[in-house]
């Protein structure tokens, strides 16, 4: 029975089946069952089919954190289409490499992206409004009743250190055990309901909808970040988990003020990077559950999180690695000892199997079935992750990722960009913003406005440089590596 | 990463590094904890491995449900060893066939199981008693840190409708699945506590030892099933879960008199054949949360189980399959209609993968991944499982199928009938015809007459048992299920 191709039921039309009548989704006050959720899907589904979608295409998605969306996803996987899941504020061109990079065939997406679909039109990929399917009426698509667990389910990109965006692939499998690690750690109680405020185009949101029809848990889904709603939510509607980072915790927790959270709230569950310890002390006075947590694109979400009884006594820890998956800290090439800092190394079905197209990246990623992060980080001498550094030169705004490489590739394609430089800076309101520092070909050549200018044209605008610095030469070390670190001390030789 | 031979961190190790001090087991007001577990496996693995038991060897294990057998359990798994389980009430000549079929190199028993041991060893099984391993200094075994999914961890046998016992293999991945298919349904509290007084050489105890493990949850053991302790334990402990059939659950009721199960007490699980109505209808008075299942040694426990919000409503269903589990209903080879009743065809990652050495019979009970149950049952128009009898007992009279449940549940709900058993016996005229076997709440309460006239009211006549013995009990196995074909030879000595 295992080995081969193993394979589960559809999880919505099985969920559907075993609990029909429980809420899966809110939105806006609208609440759609499991079987409710299973129809639109299905509707979706005829609709993309008559239409031409088949089984093994790509489809890309850009499509903002709506109901529809969440039965638009669900339809792709019901014909075994592979969703690339865009985020929704790419430029126009990165919007179009995305979808070339990965073979996507058609592109789904709605009209308040109307103009994004027109230039992607123009550009040869078949492109569909959701809005224009309305009224249509479609004969029933044949949909798939079980999923290969080793098969893709999602693409999303990331930037990693250098160079393009890449494709990670995600299986079935991988956000299966991805729900299931989860589950094992945090539980899972009956009238669960686990509350969406970060974009469903990030693996944060995608495996919030996941879990919700593994579990067969409600969702309430919010189209943005509000602290003052989500307060509201956790207050009234009985949400008892709630995916954050940690701007949006400080948000939280300033509209809180001297308000309480119900005792039903049992998961503040943050990730994105490291909290401040401030932070973290605040939520603890407060009684507020926090389970910090360390994941990413290529771990198809969560990999350590820290178990409940150890949430206060290791403040600051990112925890264990989750029960099916591993861990170490490689130095030198080999296993780092307690509290010696190091590349983490993760294993577990929910890592990615490597980028669409990427032989080399891949190969190099992924090594006798482990995955190198490029995070930094070290175990204390009772196993717990402390996360030092995001792929030491991660930008992380807002809870976005911001790869320096990126915003440095648009700034050398200026003619008069000489060389550039990125890194983040602290931010009161966003955690981090992305400072540039440009060596041009020859002064004054261009201005800090213009330059801003042209960012804008191929960076979505969280991408763009806040601030842009001018500088003689950039610090490097012996074999010409860009050392983004000391971009610090420049600015402040600047000043 | 998915793929060839998916793996994951030996269960039992990695709990214990995730949560060292949560309690896992407690045995007779001994308290264990996972990291006392941990310890307890190594050492039992450094015994055996001093012995020269080896990764890959098939070990049979013949022990009560003692702490200790939880211990050398997980140590056989640390050696990467296939444990023959065995059933500690069969005759000498039955375990020297499933060690010999097995083709076991070693057996572990104990010191209460000499004489067993003793003729075992005399026919050249290599032989330990646990008890002579005290105060042993053995060096340290290295230790499997993984478990390769698909490799075969336990091995139990069963002997099906016809000949000799097969033994059905068990793989990692099989009680894996089974216990992820489990907690998908009945959730998981941080304070669960499962009950365990079903024997660990049974897939229902068993199972339970490897939830533990997984969820991170303590297990109480007992080493038998006495219905005032159960009830003292549920009162007193904390209790959450536990798993019991219909012969058990009679007595527990009855014990508890007019007292009640603490609101903590969350689910009792009940398997091992189609309950009463009236025993569910008691429950339900009693709001006790029955979730009925049905499952088997070849499924590694339950497969299909009644949802929570269905465990009213749906009353003697055994519910719907597991998320990770498919199931239909064969007639004449084609899918069944609801309502007709049929051979139970089920599908899933926690499904043997097959028979040891018996290829023949593992090809007539797998088929295109799906696997013959051998019971009869149907589904209703919302899929809901209703499981009629085995297979093997039912009774077919003058081309009529009976289904000796069916009376069974109609006798059950006479005041004065504690249980009852029905089964065939030869008839010259009908081939075959129904007799029952009913066990009283008192002697002489009511005669064989009036509970015939009884039958009457709720039965076809062609159903209504021929002859009525009253006995002092009935023949059950190990965990406490009916043996029918053994009310025969009940017969032969009552006359």
């Amino acid at each position: 029975m295992m080995g081969h191709s193993e394979c589960l039921p559809n999880w919505l039309e099985k969920r559907s089946e075993l609990s029909p009548e429980r809420i899966a989704l809110e939105f806006k006050d609208q609440r759609y069952s499991f079987l409710d959720m299973h129809n639109h899907a299905r509707n979706w589904a005829s609709a993309f089919y008559s239409e031409g979608i088949r089984r093994g295409d790509t489809v890309g998605l850009l499509a903002a954190s709506h109901a529809d969306t969440v039965f638009i996803l669900h339809a792709l996987f019901y014909l075994g289409v592979k969703v690339v899941l865009l985020n929704s504020r790419l430029t126009q061109n990165e919007l179009r490499f995305q979808l070339d990079d990965s073979e996507a065939s058609f592109l789904i997406s709605e009209q308040i992206y109307k103009d994004q679909v027109n230039f992607l039109s123009n550009h040869g990929i078949t492109a569909f409004i959701k809005e224009d399917f309305l009224d249509k009426n479609c004969g029933e698509a044949p949909i798939l009743h079980e999923f290969v667990l080793e098969e893709t389910a999602t693409i999303m990109y990331t930037s990693g250190t250098t160079g393009k965006p890449k494709g990670v692939l995600q299986t079935f499998g991988n956000h299966w055990w991805s729900a299931v690690g989860s589950v094992l750690n945090l539980g899972l109680h009956e009238k669960d309901t686990w509350l969406c405020t970060v974009p469903v185009f990030h693996i944060s949101g995608l495996s919030i909808l996941m879990r919700s029809v593994i579990y067969g848990i409600r969702v309430i889904l919010h189209d943005s970040f509000n602290e003052k709603l989500v307060n509201d939510d956790i207050r009234n509607k009985g949400v008892t988990i709630i995916s954050v980072v940690t701007a949006m915790l400080n948000r939280m927790i300033s509209n809180l003020g001297d308000q309480k959270y119900p005792r039903t709230f049992r998961c503040m569950l943050l990730g994105g990077g490291p909290a401040p310890r401030s932070l973290l002390e605040d939520c603890k006075l407060k009684h507020i559950p926090v389970f910090q947590t360390y994941g990413m694109t290529e771990t198809s979400s969560q990999i350590v999180t820290l178990s409940p009884e150890y949430s206060m006594e290791k403040l600051g820890s990112a925890g264990k690695p989750l029960l099916p998956s591993e861990l170490y800290i490689e130095l030198d090439g080999k296993k780092a000892p307690a509290y010696q800092a190091g590349e983490i190394v993760v294993k577990g079905p929910n890592v990615t199997k490597g980028y669409f197209n990427r032989a080399e990246e891949t190969h190099k990623a992924l090594r006798d079935g482990w995955f190198y992060t490029g995070d930094i980080g070290y175990l204390d001498d009772e196993g717990f992750l402390f996360v030092m550094d995001r792929r030491s030169d991660l930008i992380i705004s807002g809870g976005e990722n911001i790869y320096p490489a990126e915003i440095e590739g648009v700034l050398s394609r200026h003619p008069h960009v000489f060389e550039a430089g990125a890194a983040g800076f602290s931010d009161s309101k966003w955690g981090q913003v992305p400072y540039a520092f440009v060596v041009l070909t020859q002064e004054n050549a261009v201005s800090e406005e213009e330059l801003k200018e042209f960012c804008k044209q191929y960076l979505a605008s969280y991408k763009t440089p806040k601030r842009i610095i001018f500088v003689k030469e950039l610090p490097r070390n012996g074999s010409n590596k860009l050392l983004r670190r000391e971009l610090h001390t420049l600015l402040e030789e600047e000043q």
